[in-house]
């Protein structure tokens, strides 16, 4: 029996046609201090639309849904259908106004509920050291 | 009141004196299929050893846990103290054999699960982009 653990949103990915930004709830607005200080951050969201038994069970597909990738594990993707729907991206931001994080682009939802913010720091590989297989 | 979320384990952290490895559950196996094929993989993990309702609370700290450092909020840093206790970092692989993927060395506790694995791919900012706050 694998444990489990529970997740709470801390905020919410929003869209319009001309700017984008993350909703941090009230209660953690006091987690931004110093955020400002970086231009970047990894934003982990959760691919709410395919929150269903059936998808959380897909461990193979083709990337980037496209078939003539070679059927692939999951764990070997950033696939959206995946056991834990976690999402990991980067994004630039823009500007922090209270509890609001306005960045460049994501590719999320207009509502995707976020669940972690990190500073990103780079440097931790070389991109030299780096192997990539053909259909990436 | 804002939605919640289950993650279930899908592996375990591992750590002797000589090796680190990361076993995954056999019920998760097919999610490896072609994970040969990269050098580098995101590991996320749970900080298990703080999933306590007052830790969970923590949401500014020292970084680094050095007091010199200034107080800054959870999602400015990598704490292992913050709201959802997901640990995230890059390791190379060494070697993958049936569900055991052979790692060179992590920054988790022998015994921390594992509730995702997705590959590395470099690229997406260039590090002359990026810039950062003094204390890191």
């Amino acid at each position: 029996m694998s444990p489990s653990f529970y997740l709470n949103a801390i905020g919410t990915v929003r869209k319009t046609d001309e700017k984008t930004w993350i909703d941090i709830f009230d209660e953690y607005g006091d987690a931004l201090l110093g955020l400002d200080g970086f231009s970047h951050v990894y934003v982990l969201y959760w691919f709410h639309q395919n929150d269903s038994p059936q998808k959380r069970k897909t461990l193979q597909v083709h990337p980037r849904k496209d078939p003539a990738n070679p059927l692939t594990g999951v764990f070997a993707t950033h696939s959206p259908r995946r056991p834990n729907l976690i999402a990991l991206t980067v994004c630039r931001i823009e500007s922090i106004a209270g509890n609001i994080i306005h960045i460049e682009e994501i590719d999320a939802y207009d509502g995707s509920p976020v669940i972690d913010i990190k500073c990103y720091i780079p440097g931790a590989v070389r991109d030299a050291d780096v192997q990539l297989p053909d259909w990436v």
